[in-house]
């Protein structure tokens, strides 16, 4: 193999992001990986939209046309929804292809299955771009879980509900005209339900679970409240006192239960997410040995997510080469 | 080998948060390792003071008690100042033995020249802990390296001139009075030159300079400012409008020149750095696909380093495995 067959499934923001990263940085990659990195195929489903694409890479709307390319290493998805992404990366893992998804949603419903067949067919799944765009929290968690028991984890996960609480307090709009604000600026989508109601900040905050103590709390007792019923006269009452509104994913590891919630809180300025503003995502963890560490970055984007599957991406081909070293030399 | 042996160097703080937190986490490390982790020996320099160490631990004012003990796998080091640091680890890394040190002045000086040492010599060498206590920038930052160019970093690194600063504007505390309740709380040294004066983070700065592009400025072209000379009035005036006074020690990698400093500066709300109070470390790390990230956390304390201090000791020990598994198959 002197080349690294990828292709990815979807090409919106997140695809197209992987698409120009991987042609950006191919040189970089190429003395990483000892390889060229050549992206042969795309999955879409919008056959008339124009695209910027080489020609020489297949474009179809036909997942068979991609789970049929010999040879393929990797396949980056980064379409929305359950399916058909599940049975798309359940078709690849039987292949032994590598998975990278930013697929939340799949992800928080269907990880831990993709993660056993994995491990059953010897391929690896990388999921850092499904939590917090480009912030590393995913394998932060895991490394510090190798000394730590992680008992709390508090996140900001959703950057279109914090803008809109961000907007609300600074420039003291209304929700609907922050909302409005965060559609023109492209923060949200034109159903902005999963952002403002804190679904999408459910499932990241399910997936962290299930990474840290690898289950999830039953999902009708983790309680989810949305932004929208907070009005301008709260937060300015708020701010009065010094408090903010956070829209905020919480976790409680105990030894018998697992309490978790999305809420907006009401936060001191002493609150390691209190100075989170505008689009911007972060996570505080709480573990045994090291106390709280937080991180904080770009939640989403183009670039900063694809920056993310791409470090997953070159992880997979580093381990998977030296699992193919070890086979090679052990005959 | 179904002990990993290793060896404390320094039993200070860090030394001593070291060995409980080994102690502590035993049934963890074995489960992650596959092997008893059993700490053979213990450099300190008085022997006269009372320290809680088990009766079969070796503890000798002599390094050659220590680098003569067979087959000892990994030294911890936690001492100050480069020398002796500096020869130990260099007999260590020729012996075989791995390294894991806290040391920042040493490793500043001399972390080049032991990291060619310990390739030559197929050794390791972790250094999570010299730079920002517990929070994971080390291994962050060769994370993005893969497939970043990182163009900036702006750190609050040294947690003692940091609770000062905050202590001087929410206290209204002189100078001397915030210094001295850092003396009291144990924060600062009974001589806190080297925190005050930038010296402390001005090593750290090098040491990720030398990691981020393999070299580092010239030293004496780097500003290195104190805090010694702010005044409460002066504090008093930022805060009027909004600002506040953070000691932070920047570089910027450019493609022909590197620049670098450490001092006080004026930063308002929007800062990365803003937020940081009392004796936490920030970084903001500026890269080329991912944007900006910050990382947050505790710059000291017993537990929060040693957790830094293991987690380079597993990855040590799971790579080095790896390798004699290697080394093995190919007989």
């Amino acid at each position: 193999m002197t080349v690294i067959k990828v292709a990815l499934l979807g090409f919106g923001t997140v695809g197209e992001g992987v698409y120009s990263a991987i042609h950006s940085h191919q040189t970089q990659l190429r003395k990483l990986l000892g390889k060229e990195v050549e992206i042969v195929a795309i999955l879409i489903r919008d056959q008339t939209k124009e695209r910027k694409i080489d020609a020489n890479v297949l474009v179809t709307t036909n997942f068979e046309d991609i789970i049929n390319i010999p040879d393929l290493d990797v396949i980056f998805e980064a379409i929305v929804g359950e399916e058909p992404s599940r049975s798309y990366l359940l078709q690849a893992i039987e292949k032994g292809i590598h998975v990278v998804t930013a697929n939340k949603e799949m992800f928080a419903n269907h990880g831990h299955e993709l993660i056993q067949r994995a491990q059953q067919n010897e391929t690896k799944i990388g999921f850092e771009a499904t939590t917090a765009g480009g912030v590393p929290i995913i394998r932060t968690i895991k490394q510090l879980l190798q000394v730590n028991r992680i008992t709390k984890i508090q996140g900001i996960l959703n950057g279109t509900s914090n803008f809109i609480l961000t907007e609300m307090r600074e420039r003291k709009l209304s929700f609907d005209k922050a909302l409005q604000l965060a559609q023109k600026k492209g923060y949200a989508e034109a159903d902005p339900t999963n952002d403002i109601s804190g679904i999408d900040a459910f499932y990241k905050l399910m997936i962290l679970s299930q990474l840290v103590i690898n289950q999830q709390p039953n999902w009708s007792e983790v309680i989810i409240d949305g932004i929208v019923s907070i009005t301008q006269e709260q937060i300015k009452q708020a701010e009065k006192r010094g408090q903010r509104f956070k829209h905020i994913a919480e976790i409680t590891f105990n030894d018998h239960s697992l309490v978790a919630s999305v809420q907006p809180i009401i936060v001191d300025s002493n609150h390691p997410l209190y100075s989170i503003e505008g689009v911007e995502n972060a996570v505080a963890i709480e573990a045994s040995l090291v106390g709280k560490i937080t991180l904080q970055g770009p939640g989403a984007g183009k670039l900063a997510t694809a920056s993310a599957m791409i470090e997953d991406f070159v992880d997979i081909i580093q381990h998977s080469a030296t699992k193919k070293r070890l086979e090679y030399q052990s005959i």
